[in-house]
């Protein structure tokens, strides 16, 4: 064991496949995130709508690595790094800020939801990008239902019973497939009053397709797909409003206002403060969207121990687990080629496995090379893929089970959420 | 069908057997809760420790009664009863109070948790009755050993690694066996800073012996197994102060003060407020815990048409499910039986299946009759029988995989719940 010490801020997939890499490499490695568990992110959508739980999608990270005495977790956030003292700041939730010494520097911080300026949007639209939000969803989702089947109001009813998705992307495309699904089969025949028929679940872009980030074939698909289960798909549209009860739409849109009690913002992402802070110190470049612009290597311009990996770095790579799981791993074997006095590896170079999105039970598109799958076959690819990258065993059995439940069934087991307006007992 | 409306207030175990009792009776059935979900109350503990989600004990009602048209699920919180215009009154979501009307009315409201007066005990020793609160404590026992792990100071560390457990009914001897297991056992070596072998769990009670309403003989052994467990046990003993870094206890328990942040009660029950506004309404009884003191037959003097079963009756039975299942079961059967013109059914008669509460893993205490049962074999006839009234098939799918991870491996499959100090990302 040397005494390098590689210091891997954040513990999605980036952090979490250079921490796995450095296993063994004889260097001691902290692993520092704001929460105690991994986010399995791409699944996050499953929470919201009640097919998942929590736990199967945010493994601890403490057992992840439980046998790795090499390796220690460290529960707090990064809010600065002193370039010139190779030491990272962290606030804990004790309340006080420690300096963590680093050799080497992993900074796989991700992504944050991004309103593009209009902060005033989140309140009324939330979005979707950890647990806290997931759990809020699955409460206004459900919710909405259970408000329809009170309201005795023809309009206040179908208020309830429309659901805005903003952003045609994997998220919006996956959220309105499963609110889809709900009305029309997960909760049909469980409501008295409310005609679960009447729910519209609309679909808005300011894209051209939905998917963008798929080839163009597949986007088309995906948009029958979505029209099939009635999903109300609206392309070239942007949003200029949000408050409590609807939407309104911009003029190339037809300038239409949506009453809605639910919206969800799934439009765009960008980086986190620590992107700037970084940038500010090492003098490097910045893209629109925040993130670091790197060298070749994914390292800082200047700083050879610093990686920025995933989404933080400005790569021109889609914003996906792989290029993180890549560039986390790449980095882990930087530093240790480093260490070994071997030349260094060359510049990283993303392997594009594919792209992938379900739509509904039994149909998602996937994106592998130059081919194309949907439906089914597409269907079962998604399933068999994520599930193997599902972190541990036991959270592959029993979201196994919840698929069969929910796709094979019709149930959705994990319903539980904070309802909006409950009080008492 | 007759015109018959049977209005069922609450959805715990009482209303739950007793909807299920009136199918296909020819009446028609409003099932009216807070919540969208029946609670499974007895596994409460294990989502607060982390080994069940809460879908896994909350299914939603609207679920367990697809099929039955006669039945109608209705959100919202009875705040009254019109006695005399046979009508409850409703508090929904909206803010709106609606009138339902019935012909017989089945009230099964359950208990609520009390503090006995000290209510400012609340704020640093929550209590355990609903998933809210079994989220909040989970959010509470795994921060605490995260707390621990940034700790430097000995003493402020060992605060956070003593859990103290107010009253040793079922839910403080299961959520004390628990935290030793997981300081023991399910979280052993994912720490690198704090000794989790210094764990200490304090389980307090003012009574003579842990258990009471079991017999004497299993509440030695439940002793002798919590003791070596290593559960800092103390009987005779009062909680006189709580507050945000530890309690005192009375003299007779040596007036010490113990230093802990993690403070839970679970000393008592008491009726909810509807217990009272009934009694107000009708002229009937209540006992010291404000239970409405019935007829022999469960229904409130000169009321044959209201019943009031489970927790919410002064029986001279204990609070457990069994008794609200056979009190729903009950009634249910009584309004069946007037409708058909027969003779009214015997008085209600509790038939005692028994009483059980797990310690440790592998280890429970039963006493069935006059037979007792512990250790493994006590184990596994409370796995079986929760196993049994666990509602929906895939919940007790889940559940057993659920326990076979924690139980036969160690792990804590469900740890997400609301970090306390957690902020940013």
């Amino acid at each position: 064991m040397t005494d390098h010490r590689v210091v891997i801020v954040g513990a999605g997939f980036g952090g979490l496949f250079a921490a796995k890499e450095l296993r063994a490499a004889g260097v001691s490695v902290t692993l520092i995130n704001g929460t105690t568990y991994h986010l399995f992110e791409p699944l996050l959508y499953q929470v919201a709508t009640g097919i998942l739980s929590e736990g199967e999608v945010a493994p601890p990270i403490r057992e992840i690595f439980r046998h790795r005495r090499d390796l220690d977790v460290r529960l707090g956030w990064v809010t600065d790094v002193d370039v010139a003292g190779k030491a990272v700041l962290v606030a804990a939730p004790d309340g006080r800020e420690r300096r963590v010494p680093y050799d080497s520097l992993v900074v796989a911080a991700g992504a944050r939801n991004s309103y593009f300026g209009a902060e005033e949007f989140a309140e009324h639209a939330p979005s979707l990008k950890n647990i806290d939000d997931a759990l809020e969803l699955r409460g206004r989702i459900f919710h909405a239902f259970e408000m329809a089947e009170l309201e005795e109001d023809p309009e206040a009813r179908r208020r309830w019973l429309t659901y805005v998705l903003i952003g045609a992307g994997p998220t919006g495309v996956e959220l309105a497939g499963q609110i889809a699904e709900l009305a029309r089969r997960a909760l049909k025949g469980q409501y008295r009053h409310a005609d679960l028929g009447e729910t519209r679940v609309v679909l808005l872009d300011a894209a051209d397709r939905v998917l963008p980030a798929f080839d163009a074939p597949l986007s088309v698909k995906a948009l029958r797909h979505l029209t099939r289960m009635g999903v109300d798909v609206r392309l070239n549209t942007r949003v200029v409003d949000v408050d409590a009860s609807g939407v309104k739409v911009d003029a190339a849109g037809g300038g239409e206002r949506i009453e809605a009690h639910t919206k969800i913002w799934a439009a765009g992402v960008a980086a986190p403060a620590l992107a700037g802070r970084i940038a500010e110190a090492t003098g490097a470049g910045t893209d629109r969207a925040g993130r670091i612009v790197v060298e070749p290597d994914l390292t800082v311009p200047g700083h050879p121990e610093i990686f920025v990996v995933g989404d933080m770095a400005a790569q021109g790579l889609p914003g996906v687990a792989q290029v993180a799981m890549q560039g986390g791993r790449y980095a882990a074997r930087m530093i240790k080629r480093r260490l070994a006095g071997r030349p260094p590896k060359k510049p990283f170079r993303y392997f594009d496995k594919g792209n992938m999105a379900t739509i509904g039970r039994f149909a998602a598109v996937a994106n592998v090379g130059k081919l194309h799958f949907s439906g089914l076959l597409g269907w079962l690819m998604w399933l068999s893929v994520h599930l193997f990258y599902l972190i541990g065993f036991k959270n592959k059995v029993t979201t196994l089970l919840h698929w069969v439940v929910s796709f094979l069934g019709r149930g959705r087991a994990e319903r539980v959420g904070p309802a909006h307006g409950r009080r008492g007992g």
